[in-house]
């Protein structure tokens, strides 16, 4: 093969710098990516020799030797002291010919009873499963630290906005609980995905199952896992953990985008709602005077990222055939990407939200001007026997005259609300001021002050039970 | 206005038939695809009116009124009598403008205490759940159509592949019951989503609340929800059960894909595993001998679809502000494509798979060359004392000698198999047949027959259970 | 087969209102969708019959039957009297069909030489290139309508913006030439995938080409088509054109929606930089002072819908085998959506952006503030000589001292300025202005109005030689 | 601030291993990946130096101590002794704090009149440039490639398939120029988006222009641009580029994956149809009989990777206001690794189709059956008068009566084909076989021979002109 080799590179130019052969390995091999389940990849063999002991397929001392070994290479491996080989294909190829480098011939005994195929799927649903509980736990130290702005921030009045115009006032703490909400539902969905992740595939073997007497409930028992999967081929085939997985993060990365569309918004000088902490921003190497909030900008930017990840799996699997194919290898690398995404921009957001000061006087004021208190004029007048569709009217020839005025609803004297609906008492005064519209949408859900409170309690009592 | 509008449209020539208001008014409508909910918008106002009723908002007489034209506008649509009108906008305007026609002035009270963004929030979700719910019951039905045709096939030996290389014999019913256990993540993933549709929005109104009294619990009792929503922003942004609904539908349709994707495969001429009844394949415009496995390949073809209608949800809702915004109209048309694709596309594998007849004496053909006991042979020197490694390559050696000499590994002469091995003796000719090979792998999950039938049984249960 | 449907249908329940045949007929039929192609098949068929009576396979009297047929149907179609079937599959069915009916057996013989799968797949190439034509008539108008507002606005001060905060002052004409570039950049690249739409796959018949002699070199020049096509597999399976045409509408989408984002954001009571025509707006059915930017809204939100179709359309590709499969029936509705969304969006697009207003006063406060005059205060010092990033550290400092003093640098004295550096000299005010600053970026692409009135001149030139 | 973040990492527990501000600095720098593009840089600065130079900016002293210090750094780069630094951020701060450390002030000078907004998307747009014109070379390799096996196969004949039902006898040839086509839709695409890379954004500076008297145009010339961009805010905003690119990517990614799903389907031991070489395929870990055809999988499977960095970059630029956002530093990860797996699939297929062998006699035997020459006898019906749609009636029935007797058309007697159309002769014969069938298509891009032989010439020529 050596000859044809030269032949082709002769052929080819001098182009390249290895040869064919060289290049196929490399393109083919995984372990410049897969090394990264090196831990959960000893933990499930570790799991297996004890499971084939237990069946009598090894000694106790075949295990033994095995799980020294296996440790041996752990230590290695956590001192970067592991010399990884390409030739040697994948992280399993790598520690495998390790282990027999360390024992001898009984290395060689490890893989009874399992495949390359069952293997991975096993390493990628234990490293997952770590990764997710670490995520799991940084959703609710973003949804802490939510809490602990909005509870800051409970009878902060600005401008709660639909099409980006001044519609009512709300509390910025309202607002923020509509963030904690979001993460809530961020939640619950990776603690789904964690059910359909934790299930062992091992003993699938290469996709048939194997002819030696395992005990598959024991492995699973032994690496925490919720019980085996009913089918050898789906096990061996199955990615629907890492497309779901991927869809959870793009779900919660899209509601980071919606979060940091808002922080740069009113970070800009035209809101000037929110002051950005220093150390989440930077300058320009030309504008001395900017200050950029690149933090939110760059986690908007990732969405992106992760959408595309999720995109790339469900691609991937389209139309594959069943059991393994060399396909699946493609797996890993949008799924690390999008657990560092996740993990990174929700330090970020962590770490930034509660830092977060609120200019109050500018929420105010955006308030106070933009005739929200509209909607409640309406409310009163319906109140006061109007039907809506009219009071709606009503309102609406009111706010033309404010615009033409330069005067907001309240700022109108009662004898010229009245020119709009003699209906109008004095007592519509109560309901025209900022704090008595918020006040007044006092029901489950409402901003009003006190159910922001409420909110805020139910919330901590919802994480403090994790 | 008309002026201008005239102007506008001599300045830009005659190239459009309708002048500027009248396009904008057709562009930003929604009710030639919203009206689809217009069972889910009336079931919403009739609670909201009783619950209106209830808290002192209406009188009795005023709901009963309402409820009774909101009847007779139900019997309307359904009889394709309701005259929709794009002037109206939505099924929201269409529907309350026909109430008010019928019942005059109360008709107009039914929008106290909501806003269309509560409303359509709550109507989609409301259609969400039917839809859910059907095709919960659809994905029950095709996999009894898996079921059925497993149950034929528990000992029907086909080769299994991975790489589509022939790799150890399968059964065809094991095979089937891989497709049963993808369905069954669909159908968890499925009833998780539910959960987080089946939250009541209304009362939220158009992003704060309301200043009537309402009791949101009273109506979400009436609707079924499990509860109301707890933040109002959120209520009227959150689409995130769209996103949750489209993904669970896209890793749906990737598994159809597959299973499609094997389908016409085993339906070619090469491979001929399969027959698929006439009537879910086509002919030829132009080649009288061709019979084209239609079905599995336009529903292979509409997973890209669904797939596409993620992507736009995703992107959609990537960067939203809060409240709401005109964009989230744009929800509606992916959602009911993913909904329509979804159910006919399990209605017809649901109808099909059940149908189809396996070609058993090829299936057995194909399993029987290929050299597909490899692995038996490997495991029964292994069993023998030689290491999995080293039996590896024992048996590589005699796969070589079966290509060269075209003959299966059953077919050598005992003499032949002591040539690679000594230790190989009479007894080999056991795990070297199909049956034996496929028997041994008796375990959780395995190809063993006897394994097969008890995963059909266990899936019947789980069926059944439901 | 009736009574296996009645069984089936019995099995299953009433669910369905149709037996399983009609419902597979249903599924699989196009004619609901491809009869929009009706004119193209007509015009396909056309020529295809006047190539087969020039090289002999139909006589000169066959020949205008069939096209007289035609003529006939195509008026049916127009006047909205034809009988669509689905019964007939499809629009060349239906059509073929209607025209035996019409001229007995000689329309039978329009199908010689010829196959559904490089009719359908001329059809579509003839569709699209009808509507890229007119698309890039609307992008002209489009383009004119930037360059109309621009051109009222090249000495409109307005700030630029890097990461939303104000960076340095900008004209409003400079911005609006950024989209007028970019909509240039949406022209050349629909004209370069014209070149690839415009080729004929007439003749390719069903995948390898036909026995009758035909002329495809007299098709395409019928048909207004650059050439044949060369190899008959790829002509009935290549879809990429519609690949590269959704690729070219998602990236116009794109820019649409940051137009978008821009006016929205303009349009709001804190940037409030621009006026948008009521006609563009829509109200509120809760809130009666509010006027939503709907038209931008929906425009942004209708880009994931683009960008949907295109990832649609590359997994229905992805991994086809040659030559026609069912699957790329699924082209069709991706590739009609996006035509529509595309023509709609531009069209409002075009309709409104002359007429927006800007508000001249606000924009030029807001460029007043936020030290926009930084970058041209740095300048100034590195022409005295101090090196830039010396410059910038000065600069910084100044700009500290205005934000504690609440003073832009314009507004502080001579002194003060000195404070920072003593090369500063009287001078330094000329660059301090927003009109000194603007005029000073004077060259190829720079903001200065000169320089934009060059750029509108330009792009005047580049429209009318169109 | 190193008090607070003390505080924020005594608060958030000791989980991580850095400070907030480290983690901030890492979070958001992008040295990492972007010092990939340092050749680019430089060159860039060398033009910069060289321009402002030219029009006084810099002395000529200055400009040939920068060329001389940047020099020197280009090799300390190329060498590996470059000590990149994430507190530097990017490749541009890290490039200019080196040359000021060697050549003191005078390197602080380089920035004057540029940005890094501008310098990055003129070194992106360089890099692409070198990477194009790459591609564009292993696009005509790979050409080269389906060329020299479509010219030993121009007479092999194999069933031509649609929906994989054999349809009609093709030659493997002319299959294989589908392959070229395909290519070269790709190679015109690449070209086509290569001009719009091509063009300069250097001067745009930060988002307005520059003060300072540059000329663009000499830059551009220097750096061998077309041109300079014609908008400083579209310069420094647009990404369009790598858009374009991207899809083009997608599109060739699309086509390797149906090569790929070709190639493994006629590797499978039921297609038998090709001999892929071992250097391009693996073995399996359990089974020793395997050969698996790794590297088409692999490259089928890179295609989501591609897909999805796709919706990466559109996602990352949708409803982005102008100008520079941080968002944008994720443009380039997508890219990159686009790029990579770009040339990395496209390497493997140009090395592997020409090794390619066909098993011309499966491939024959394989088109002789299924009755691949029904359409020649519709043909030769047609000759013979009968109507087009009445003969393909006909041979409707000589196929069923040819699947019952499981006899070919070519195998029937005279007689027996006469019982189903009197009108057949002894020629008929003529046309049954797979030979004349083929020979049969004559015409521009049809299957015969001497056609496939005419298309190998053309395109030939097409590749000797490049």
């Amino acid at each position: 093969m050596t000859d044809s080799n030269n032949a082709t590179n002769q052929q080819w130019g001098g182009r390249f710098s290895e040869p064919v052969d060289a290049f196929v390995a490399r393109f083919t091999a995984s372990v410049e990516f897969d090394q990264r389940m090196a831990k959960q990849d000893i933990q499930g063999s570790v799991a297996h020799a004890t499971m084939l002991a237990k069946v009598g397929v090894l000694t106790d001392e075949e295990r033994d030797q095995i799980i020294q070994g296996l440790t041996e290479i752990r230590e290695e491996i956590e001192k970067g002291e592991f010399n990884w080989s390409i030739e040697l294909e994948d992280v399993h190829m790598n520690i495998e010919a390790r282990l027999t480098q360390k024992i001898g011939i009984t290395g060689k005994k490890l893989h009874t009873g399992r495949s390359r195929n069952d293997q991975v799927a096993t390493d990628i649903r234990l490293y997952m499963r770590d990764e997710i509980d670490f995520l799991l736990e940084e959703i609710t130290r973003l949804q802490q630290g939510i809490l602990s702005l909005a509870a800051k921030n409970t009878d902060t009045i600005m401008p709660g906005f639909t099409h980006l115009q001044t519609a009512q006032p709300v509390t910025f703490g309202h607002h923020l609980m509509a963030w904690y909400e979001m993460a809530q539902r961020d939640y619950e969905r990776l603690l789904d995905c964690r059910k359909r992740v934790n299930i062992l595939p091992l003993g699938a073997a290469a996709l048939a199952g194997t002819t030696y007497p395992i005990d598959r409930n024991m492995t699973a028992e032994l690496l925490g896992f919720e019980r085996p999967t009913y089918n050898s081929l789906d096990s061996v085939s199955d990615r629907d953990f890492a497309i779901e997985f991927t869809a959870v993060a793009a779900t919660t990365m899209m509601h980071l985008s919606r979060w940091a569309e808002e922080m740069v918004m009113w970070a800009s000088a035209q809101f000037n709602f929110i002051f950005l902490p220093d150390r989440f921003c930077t300058g320009s190497s030309i504008m001395p005077q900017k200050k950029n909030p690149d933090v939110p900008e760059l986690v908007r930017g990732k969405t992106g990222r992760v959408y595309g990840h999720l995109m790339s799996l469900l691609t991937l699997m389209k139309s594959q055939c069943l059991a393994y194919n060399k396909d699946n290898q493609e797996d890993k690398e949008p799924l690390f990407d999008t657990v560092d995404t996740l993990k990174g921009s929700l330090r970020a957001f962590a770490d930034m939200i509660p830092a977060i000061e609120a200019r109050n006087e500018y929420m105010y004021e955006a308030a106070r001007r933009g005739f929200s208190t509209a909607t409640d004029l309406a409310d009163y007048l319906v109140r006061k026997g109007v039907a809506f569709r009219d009071a709606h009217e009503i309102v609406g020839k009111a706010v033309g005259f404010g615009v033409e005025q330069s005067k907001d609803l309240s700022e109108m004297t009662l004898e010229e609300l009245k020119g709009f609906g003699d209906i109008i008492e004095n007592d519509v005064f109560d309901v025209l001021t900022l704090e008595g519209s918020v006040a007044a949408r006092d029901h489950v859900g409402g901003t009003a002050p006190a159910q922001v409170k409420l909110a805020i309690e139910r919330a901590e009592k919802e994480l403090s039970a994790r």
